[in-house]
């Protein structure tokens, strides 16, 4: 359990991903109804449009998007680094171009916590450098960047009411992760990100960067894989010692038509449900599994209806937090291995 | 009062429109939670797609969609004769091609009927054939072939579950007009609808045609005014004896960021908005107004959330439908005279 001034986080949690200061295609209170009981949104997008000082000026975050429940923001490192040719990073920051109107913008480790301080999520991250996880000098230096960027976060910050977490990075490098995970665990943080994975490398290579760090970390602090959401990745991360977990896949795939269960997809526009009058999944209590047919469904879909990726999403969402649930009893029951290895045996037949 | 297999309508009643099966950027939950108590669908989108025999395997419309409460079908004839160059009409029915692939189909008034008797709906409509407002010749056969239509509806009709309405048509010309509600009101259906209109003539054109047959159609029987559903057009319609109306107006507007409130329209879009902590209207108390400001809409707008346009639906549905409550309740108290005149006192000054 993790304690926020808007609630206790039962761990381990899957956080789904409000970018724009609203988790897309469904309300506030649809978003109660799946259990999800905290969310993520992005500090760059939200730093661009509408303003941090504007939503600083609007009661923060919780209260300008109405969700009363737990958020973290992210430190806008990840998206900042994804820009690619429209960023230039020093060893200071990053000086990068919108993405809406190509104006030019600079973040700090100092600007990064002021803005996260301006929305006011309940746990929020330090401004690290996300590279490439295969190359190994442009991790050293980025290694180099997140340590430093780490130290002045820590000293920027003066909300007392926010928890900020210390991100590792290193790529696929053991040396690397075992020097950051070493480095960002003295400094002490409430809880610790996992950054730099899920990110073009191998799930082999995930694991073993999870594992390692795993035997590093304090026992008794939260740890975050960033940017993972599958249902697979969030069995095998837990089982690696994760606590969070955050991910647009369940809010993107609804936005293509795929519904995911607990052991398959289901591109719900293919033709073969048509007349199906069975729910996504049977075994599901979620409200769209409750009350609409796949063939409902397709047609929504087909006839590109907004009520079919709102149906989508609260029931994709619904899968991944109920999952975690059953998660937390199996590890309370002390039968989370069993669990874990019925779960992926039964993902990998259906495949 | 009138009364239907899936609960009893109080009257004047606005319906929002669900083209194709689902009211747009809402879920029925969120629909029944605006007060809507009648919706309408569009029989030709339904029977292109997903196919009315299709509906009807699945259980009906109301199962099909979930949606427990009344439905009202059209009969087709508005969006076929819509399709202008696409559609050849004789004495017997309508031939068109789809606007979804280009298929050739056929309707006539029993295939409107069996359409309609597939999908399942609580008040259906006789098919009918809608023509410019102002062309008397062309008025002329289409109110013939609206009358012999309206004859063979009758006597195609088989399910008793269902309430069968006339439509009287005859442009903005009152003898026609006078002609078609006396007609149609010889066939003695349980509700009548007054087509063609709102379809380009002028505000006081429809209100002479209203005020027209308001003294010609029996007094214990249901007034439809099809297409009609801006808040002064509904409080000038119960003005003239209309008793249903049906609009994509609100959930439309919706969708192009603007917002209805009982004297005004905002397009929340609009930069004046963007550090607004207010509600969309202080005295409203939807979902929208009571959680969310209009600084947060415009942002959502602005950043293309579909949060945005599922807000806005929930607001100007539930100001159109509270507006006919506040319209039953004065006619209750018998000052419904005064409150009109006070409703279009009021919007105008703020226009």
């Amino acid at each position: 359990m993790f304690s926020t001034p808007h609630g206790d986080l039962l761990t381990p949690i899957f956080a789904p991903v409000g970018t724009q200061g609203t988790v897309k295609s469904i309300s506030p209170e649809q978003l109660e109804a799946v259990n999800a009981s905290l969310i993520l949104a992005n500090t760059y997008h939200l730093y661009l449009r509408p303003g941090d000082e504007l939503i600083a000026r609007l009661g923060g975050l919780h209260n300008f998007m109405h969700w009363n429940r737990p958020i973290l923001t992210d430190s806008g490192g990840f998206q900042v680094f994804s820009l690619a040719d429209n960023r230039k990073i020093d060893a200071d920051g990053v000086t990068f171009k919108s993405h809406i109107d190509g104006s030019t913008h600079r973040i700090t480790p100092e600007k990064s916590i002021s803005i996260q301080e301006n929305l006011g999520a309940d746990i929020i991250m330090a401004f690290d450098e996300c590279t490439s996880p295969y190359d190994l000098y442009q991790n050293e230096i980025a290694l180099d960047h997140t340590h430093a960027w780490a130290e002045r976060c820590v000293k920027a910050k003066t909300r007392k009411d926010q928890a900020l977490f210390g991100i590792i990075q290193g790529g696929i490098h053991p040396d690397l992760r075992a020097r950051s995970a070493e480095y960002i665990s003295s400094l002490d943080f409430p809880g610790y990100a996992i950054g730099g994975l899920s990110v073009g490398e191998s799930k082999s290579e995930t694991h073993a960067m999870l594992e390692l760090v795993d035997g590093q970390l304090p026992e008794n602090k939260p740890r975050y894989l960033m940017g993972v959401g599958s249902p697979e990745d969030l069995v095998n991360g837990v089982l690696r010692g994760v606590d969070i977990f955050d991910c647009v896949l369940p809010t993107r795939l609804a936005r293509h038509h795929v519904a995911i269960t607990r052991n398959r997809r289901l591109n719900i526009a293919n033709a073969k449900y048509s007349a199906d009058a069975l729910p996504i999944d049977e075994s599901c209590s979620c409200y769209a599994c409750q009350n609409f047919s796949r063939a409902y469904l397709r047609h929504l879909v087909i006839a590109k209806e907004q009520l079919g990726a709102t149906l989508l999403t609260i029931h994709n969402l619904f899968t991944l937090v109920s999952l975690m649930g059953d998660i937390r009893l199996a590890i309370t029951q002390k039968h989370y291995g069993r669990f874990a290895v019925e779960f992926l045996n039964n993902w990998e037949n259906t495949k």
